[in-house]
This record gives structure tokens, C-alpha cells and sequence, in this order.
């Protein structure tokens, strides 16, 4: 970084805090098809009814604005997990709850939006068999991938690595969406 | 951008709005020294007392972090404002305020913001002269350019195109700061 560049300190006012809850980025990790984007919609509809103030960070939907310049090699994947864990972090700031559904297949790029993010961020692997996931390929990506329309695919012809430390397991081919989003909400949210 | 990227529609709540008043993306464009930062913390200030939920995204700041990959030429400038429109565009879809406090010295950059943002997009044209700049030097920075230690700085040896169609022009040698605040409280946010 250039010389030219001072940090601003501004002064933050706590008086907008919608909720006593800290705000977290609830980090959904896992292959296509998984159930991120189901999970994630659910875990929104979940926290709004508590009045947390919330945001979605989608890896399709970043790929459309943010980061739109990144395609999908591994340096390109690391960016853009990197790019999404500043702007949750900015989001977390601001007393606001993200959740943020990647694949994020790498174990090193998890481990960076965890230092990015510090304590908010919160790990939940999204579990499913690549049998389980190409069954269901609910955008049909599995299939271009077959027809060697797509190349460097997550759990494919690229490398999934399983989390090692994540703060919660939810496996889809056993919890039903209801189940997934109780125990979330036991786990991480407090709620009893 | 790949064939794996599909747009995913969530659904989305207004239950935790705090505010009738739609989110802006207040977009201040000045010289180093032009006051830009003062005038955000004002804005903030004031703003939150009529209980807007409001970021301040800070050219100096958004450097530490997200943009911390980029330097100041040309091209690295126009990437560093698109992303900051594209992630103000999302605290705007999240029911925030945004005040941007960016040199951003190019109108084609600043058209950019604009189109990403939409009408939330609100173009603060913080005037003053280089030469009240240069006294003012609250970083000290053009000191160190004046010593050789800085290139590319706006307004020295790279350029500062004058917004031709802002949505306001603030002349903070002729305005105090409350002024300042008075006539963009009146102009862009509705009081009286």
C-alpha cells in the first residue's frame, strides 16, 4: 500500500443497534447444491422475525457486482472470498448480520475470512455427498459439467477441502431445513 | 463472467427498516484536504439523529481492506470506486445510508458509481482550491509530495476532473461545516 494512505478515525454512534444480540457472519461453506442458498433464505426469514438487522452475501449474486471481474481459478476464488470477508466485516460494523453462502472450497481462503472477519465469523459446513449434490443439481450445473460445458468445478475437476474446525455441521441428507435451522439457532443465535 | 453464475432471487423483508426515508448513497468528491472527511463525520453525526442507519465508507479506510490490493494509477483508482459502488449499492439495498468520502478525480469513474448505484446516488461536489488544500495539508501529505515521496497524487501530478453535474457543490472555503450540513440537510434530505 501506498504512502499516501492514513487511517480515518471516525466517530461511531451506538444508537441505531437494532438488537443486544452481536452481530455475526454466519459462513455457509459447501458444494454446489449443497443447500447453501435454501439454508441461507431459511436462516434469513429465521433472524428477521428476532429483528436482526440482515444481509445476504451470495457467491452467484457477488459474482454479478463486486466481483465480477473474478472468474474461477484459485487465485480468483481466494480474491473473491477475501473481497466478500472485507464486506462483511464491514457489515458486522455496522451492527448488521451477514450470511454468506460460498462453496469457498478452500481450507487457507476460510481461514483468512476468518482472521478478515475476527470473532463474528461462524463456520457452518454445509454437508452433502457430491452423489447426494449431482442428484439434486437444482441449476443444472452438474449436467453442463457432463457435457464438458464447465471446467474448473468445485468437487469435479477442482478440489473441495472439508472444513476441519467448523463451528457447526449440518448435514442435508439427514436434517430436514426445520432441523437445520433449530440447531443453528441452539448453537450459535443462543436460542433455547 | 462464467456459465456457472445464476442470479439466486431471495426473498426479502422491509420489517427491519428503520426509516421512511429511502437509502442514499451520499457520494462526496473532493481534493485531499478538501474536507471530505470532516463533512462525513458531520453527516453522520447528523444523521443518526434522525435515526438513519448510516455507514461512512472511507477512500483511506476501504484501502486497509478491501481495496488494499490496489494502487493509484489509472486503472487501480476506477477499480477502487467501482467496488466501493458496488458495495454501497448493497448497504442501499439493506435500507442504509451510505456517505462515500472518496477523491474519486474522475468523472468517468464517478458516472460509473452512479450507474451501479442508481438514483440513491447523490454527487457531493466538495469544492476548494488546491492552493486552501495544500495549506490545510491535515495529513501532511502534500508535504511529502512537495519532498518527492508521493507520486500520483490528485491535484499535483495526476488529475482532478471538476464534477460537471453534481447534485450539489459545497465550497468549504466560503461554508462552515454546520452550513455545509444546512444546505445538504435541505437539498438532498428533505428538512426544511
Amino acid at each position: 500500500m501506498s504512502d499516501n494512505v492514513t487511517w480515518q478515525a471516525y466517530q461511531k454512534s451506538p444508537s441505531v443497534v437494532l438488537s443486544d444480540l452481536p452481530p455475526l457472519s454466519l459462513w455457509l461453506t459447501g458444494l454446489s447444491g449443497s443447500g447453501k442458498s435454501s439454508l441461507a433464505q431459511a436462516l434469513y426469514t429465521e433472524l428477521i422475525t428476532v429483528k436482526r438487522h440482515i444481509i445476504i452475501l451470495d457467491g452467484d449474486n457477488i459474482r454479478h457486482g463486486l466481483c465480477k471481474d473474478l472468474g474461477f481459478s484459485a487465485d480468483d476464488r481466494s480474491e473473491n472470498i477475501r473481497r466478500v470477508a472485507e464486506v462483511a466485516k464491514l457489515f458486522n460494523e455496522t451492527g448488521i448480520t451477514v450470511i454468506c453462502a460460498f462453496i469457498s472450497p478452500f481450507q487457507s481462503d476460510r481461514l483468512l475470512a476468518k482472521q478478515i472477519i475476527g470473532n463474528a465469523y461462524k463456520e457452518i459446513y454445509i454437508k452433502c455427498s457430491l452423489a447426494e449434490c449431482q442428484k439434486r443439481d437444482p441449476k443444472g450445473l452438474y449436467k453442463k459439467v457432463d457435457a464438458g460445458l464447465i471446467r474448473n468445478f468445485t468437487g469435479i475437476d477442482s478440489p473441495y477441502e472439508t472444513p476441519t474446525t467448523p463451528d457447526i455441521v449440518v448435514d442435508t441428507e439427514q436434517l430436514s431445513i426445520e432441523e437445520a435451522i433449530q440447531l443453528i439457532s441452539i448453537e450459535l443465535l443462543g436460542k433455547s
